[in-house]
């Protein structure tokens, strides 16, 4: 009896028509039958939000050939969550969530939806991961990031994850024969400095664009950062307990009480 | 000489007009000179989202007597890197956010707006605590979590916090005297079971509330969960470094190449 096709769910934070997601739709095809449920429109920067005071739009749409596809007026964590029980109506084996325009390495994970969409699935036991390309134009050149998808999905498939453990996937972009090759790294300590762009609107009202610049003060060669400035794909475990374990200790000495 | 009162901003998800936030202020108010900056609307369930498509807005208001107060169109963590850049001009001593109007204990920690602004107020550098009180009705009675946001308020002003680690305080709906005391805790293994309520519109067109039941999947005494039940006050030490340090031994077996 032939195994049965793993179902792979694939969403994204730049919408449903970014070129990303067409690349690793390519990537993880072969791979089992892919669904797609992804946002109508880009959500980057929407962090682990989820809609709770809104109703939302579910719609059947036709972007990839012979692929089950919806688009959600939700958040990239509202897609899966809508995909789990509205559109498979089980648990897919693996969701995959990308390719970003743009990196989600060090910090930008807290910012991420792409990253938060592959947190809700692995909140669901649901094993995952989030790419993303260091380059922000729609234009770039996702082959390589496609082969890199492509994989690291094979290889979850095959191996599974730890539980609770997904992974943040970011890939340098370069030709694919000048990558150095793929370390497993920790996320590194780095910050956006940022300011805000003070403007006047035509009815005299200010408002402000945020803009800023991204700071790494890590200088670890066991970082995400440390790898993607060397040539390397980054691939960081990432689980949702924020727990800073170490520091429970010295809160016990505080001895609080009401 | 006097000692310089220490600046305390303050800031919440629910919106500048929650009565939570009222009773932040009212907390911390004889603990320094304190500054508000908060959504102009609620932000509930947004999570670490940050406003990068579209321009804020920032305007003073008058809502607490005395007290430097702005409201905003942003997230959140927008309020925070807003109230440093553009309001304070300088890193508060302190930032508190909430009180917020329902738990965050557990994996609400990932959902939470009120989180994410003391989140990001870590990621700057600046001691920070969140508050949320285990009711979700803005008529709930904020005495008694008023009195235990103070007194957390004023011991991080006195003692600081490890570098990297913020509060996360939860305060279950209890009148103060059964308040049995205040726990150090880890944060829960729990999740949302999460389904959709499918309506139609007046055009004959299909829509979705989320709606969950929380589940508790962790026995731990020593978690936020066990305590809020218990009676007591939990304090979850938080941090952002998403890593899952645990798994990357097992990654690296994996030996990936390109």
């Amino acid at each position: 009896m032939a195994k049965k096709k793993p179902i792979i769910l694939v969403t994204n934070d730049d919408g449903i028509t970014a070129p990303g997601i067409a690349a690793l739709v390519k990537a993880v095809q072969s791979l089992g039958e892919v669904v797609v449920v992804a946002p109508d429109s880009p959500q980057s920067g929407m962090g682990h939000a989820i809609t709770v005071a809104e109703p939302l739009r579910l719609d059947p749409v036709s972007i990839f050939k012979g692929i089950t596809c919806f688009q959600t007026s939700g958040t990239p964590a509202d897609c899966v969550k809508l995909a789990v029980s509205r559109v498979l109506h089980r648990k897919p084996d693996l969701v995959v969530s990308g390719i970003n325009h743009g990196s989600n390495s060090s910090i930008n994970v807290i910012y991420s939806g792409t990253m938060s969409a592959a947190v809700e699935a692995t909140i669901e036991g649901i094993p995952s991961a989030g790419f993303s390309l260091t380059e922000f134009s729609h234009g770039a050149d996702m082959e390589h990031a496609s082969k890199v998808a492509r994989l690291v999905a094979k290889k979850i498939l095959e191996s599974s994850l730890p539980k609770g453990t997904l992974l943040n996937v970011n890939i340098p972009c370069l030709p694919y024969k000048d990558l150095k090759g793929i370390r497993i790294c920790r996320q590194a300590h780095a910050k956006w400095e940022e300011k805000f762009d003070e403007r006047t609107d035509p009815h005299g009202r200010k408002y402000y664009w945020l803009v800023g610049e991204f700071v790494n003060y890590d200088e670890g060669v066991d970082t995400d950062e440390w790898a993607l400035a060397n040539g390397y794909v980054s691939i960081v475990p990432v689980h949702y307990d924020l727990t800073a374990h170490h520091s429970i200790g010295y809160l016990n000495e505080w001895k609080l009480n009401v």
